[in-house]
């Protein structure tokens, strides 16, 4: 799904372009070092962008930890053990299918690149003058991968590497450059014995970013469920950054090396331990598959832009159960928004394996010790807030009402990074005291609000409906004289006058409905 | 202030040790990766202490960016382009002057190992025979670093080497090992040029994880000054991991290698650009460090364990005008727990010199472009929580009215990582389902509460004063004759009898104190 080139922007390009300039200029996200020219795919969110997303990561840690009894919450930490990856298996096999343009080097994921019938001779063209720009057309067979250069559209390319997507460091006082110096100090070695000698060196004080945050429930089990005694069913929730050495970033912040995650285990009695005449297993995952699609529902985002996606056998891996994704239909298509996977007793026996620990729970009703199976619905911060903010996003054409056309960002009011404006109509005659009076009161309470006297009220108005600020309050003449100010809601543009007093609550009533 | 070695344990250990216990069994704080032996110095918080955390996060974000309108959030990434910290100084500068012992091959920081006097000479002991672990008595002369092993008293050490404290890491599809292999293929180097090969191959791709938050706030600047239309006096707020690959790490989880930081950078004008009567840099400079000793006691830290400690010159960075530690009495003594420095204006320009992007604010009203200068108050999550566990770890002896003493924690209820726990007097005669229902009132309203039925309701309130759960409820025979329950207050012990509707009221109030 990458970006088609020398193509005229379709129309899902054109409303992306939209939204990413909004998110530049109104300080939602914005380009990591940016003054330095960025950094790949990774993002800073600025005032408004950080304020969304802790909101969608306050719903979701209401919903599934606060609003519960049967899930708890854990915050780990983003380097662990390197045993934790080998025996999960990400050392081994978390990797990408890496090749090589050989005509134009472009570099990128075999899997990602374009088919092609094996064998067919294709014709492509390449730069050879870079002055110039002079290309020359060139003709070759298509290999045993079936695939050109996405680039070029050549089909010379080298043959797939395995790229691991995780993240290296190294943690303590050994630092891989005197270690490999060490090793080779004097020596001259080739190829695969260079490469061991080297991997060794490194391999001495190896950590790694989590890929994911989900590992860390699984090595913790005993310690959660002892400590908070827990018994199945029941869950471990977490948010958190990982990390991942992507090839293939896309769509703004969509898919990039870094990202923050909202994962939950909930561990349940396998089939042979489950109480007759309650939910089993299989059960608890389409329980939780309409859960987390009704979540966004709950929150305000499209039911059609919504849908259920039951991956078929060759998408699963060879423990799971089942697994769906509840998908969004993105400007580009639908696509992922969350996976949610049956794991079964996968994980905790692999961790009980590599380390030689006990992971069962023992049922003292039932006297017995048992594995249970985990159902893992895994959401992205980072994509969901950008979900949010595409279903969101509105163009309102002008109408009889209003001359001018309008852009809104139609977020619930628990999502929306500010909750309210006050305006005062003009700058005299004690109204911009006033309003700041009802701004500080907002502030009191906690409710992040914000005061504006510049230019006319159209214009303000305008400001915040582009920032999804949910509620505009207004002092003018009247307020001075019966304590009153007109309130305007953000989707109906409805006006009506209400208390000073009631301002607050009525803004911290529609957050708690 | 590293542990003493063979020393009974001094007082202040001992509570440590009770902490540091009472958080691995009640779920506060585990060891990261136990299973697997742990890694050093990496901690997971467990569902108390995920709890706890955020809460003070949250404290933190609600005095700083919700409550103010003058300052405003933003959220980073952690991997930032690696010139960020060729402009700041960390690349060259952020580093550890590291000593190997010769004798006993300790490994540690030259300005953490005991003093001794040049020139003298000194006995020591090393061990010759590790199997009967027999130590031989010899002697040395202290050199010119005037300093001896802390292990074994050695006065010979290597040199001094710096270390640097940022993790490195590699992002793209460059694999370090591919680039060290090719350069140095069938080659024979040594020394100084073989070292310089590898550090150039590393260098293609590396990057870094952050070692603070503040620089993002620096870089962001002008993009969160234009997009919230700020004007100083006004601040940027960020939270977030960062990480340190410290060689020393101390006090559980006092200093660590992977962190969490609450920084503010609050951007003032110049002196020269001050507006006559209002506050200058050093009036928020004081402003600053006032403020942020008041939000620790407001937050229930006792006046007495606080200080402010003045740097003297010697700890000044060159271009500070200022910097004053909050200070906390911990069991091993007076330590940093939060540090306020006067900045000047060296951030921006030296980003602005390094981008060649101008970093500086116009001012409409004067007509004129500035460099602010800047006030940080830098606190640490981890740090912040570990000295209000600690504050709050209370033992209380048996006395006439409590036959058995108790251990409590008496955090401040906005604290406390649990609100409520109700518990049903006995497990008959409708008692359970009255307390889960008032549980499910307590969650449905997103205040995270807990039901109890196990052991006598003495243990129950024991559990819930080392949790430190403010109030506990209990669901008698009265309960469901006249829809009472008693709620008794943990740090008085006081109990009361409510109706249960006024139950959630009772502690909602508190939390909105």
């Amino acid at each position: 799904m990458s970006k088609p080139k020398d193509k005229a922007a379709a129309p899902g390009e054109e409303i992306m372009e939209k939204i990413v300039s909004l998110c530049k200029r109104r300080g939602f996200v914005f380009q990591s070092s940016e003054i330095y020219g960025g950094l790949k795919s990774c993002y800073d969110y600025g005032p408004l962008g950080v304020e969304l997303k802790r909101n969608v990561k306050q719903e979701w840690w209401r919903a599934m930890v606060l609003q519960r009894d049967d899930i708890v919450g854990i915050d780990a930490s983003i380097m662990m053990h390197p045993n934790v990856w080998r025996a999960s298996g990400h050392l081994a096999g978390f990797s990408d299918p890496l090749v090589d343009c050989k005509d134009c080097k472009e570099r990128g994921r075999a899997d990602k690149w374009p088919a092609a019938e094996v064998g067919a001779e294709v014709a492509y063209k390449v730069v050879i003058d870079h002055k110039s720009g002079k290309k020359e057309e060139r003709k070759g067979v298509v290999g045993k991968l079936g695939i050109v250069c996405p680039n070029c559209g050549s089909p010379n390319h080298t043959d797939i590497r395995r790229f691991n997507l995780m993240f290296r460091s190294s943690m303590g006082s050994l630092d891989p450059i005197d270690g490999i110096a060490q090793r080779l100090e004097g020596k001259s070695l080739q190829g695969e014995e260079l490469r061991a000698v080297i991997a060794e060196a490194i391999g001495e004080s190896a950590v790694y970013l989590r890929p994911e945050t989900a590992q860390a429930m699984f090595v913790n089990f005993l310690n959660v469920q002892a400590s908070a005694r827990m018994k199945p069913p029941f869950g471990i929730a977490q948010q958190g950054k990982s990390f991942r050495n992507e090839i293939t970033v896309e769509h703004f912040i969509f898919r990039s090396c870094e990202f923050e995650q909202m994962e939950m285990e909930f561990f349940v009695p396998p089939p042979e331990h489950t109480t007759p005449g309650e939910r089993d297993d299989m059960g608890w995952f389409e329980y939780w598959c309409q859960e987390r699609k009704n979540w966004y529902e709950r929150l305000g985002m499209r039911p059609e832009k919504l849908r259920l996606r039951d991956h078929d056998a060759s998408e699963l891996a060879h423990y799971a159960k089942g697994c769906k994704d509840v998908e969004y239909e993105y400007p580009w298509g639908w696509g992922e928004l969350e996976g949610i996977a049956h794991r079964s007793d996968y994980d905790l026996k692999a961790h009980e394996k590599a380390s030689g620990k006990k992971l069962t729970y023992f049922d003292p009703v039932k006297n017995v010790h048992y594995h249970p199976f985990v159902i893992e619905p895994a959401a992205g911060a980072d994509r969901t807030l950008l979900a949010f903010l595409i279903d969101a996003y509105t163009e309102e054409p002008p109408s009889e009402a209003r001359k001018e056309g309008r852009v809104l960002l139609k977020l619930h009011p628990r999502l929306a990074p500010m909750k309210a404006a006050v305006f005062p109509l003009v700058k005299k005659e004690g109204m911009p005291e006033k309003a700041q009076e009802i701004v500080q009161e907002f502030l009191r309470q906690g409710i992040k609000a914000f005061y504006d006297e510049k230019d006319a009220v159209g214009r303000r108005y305008a400001r915040q409906d582009e920032a999804g600020t949910p509620y505009c309050l207004t002092v003018d003449g009247q307020t001075i004289t019966d304590g009153t100010v007109t309130i305007r809601e953000r989707d109906s543009m409805k006006q009506e006058r209400i208390k000073i007093e009631e301002a607050v609550q009525v803004v911290r009533k529609r957050l708690e409905e």
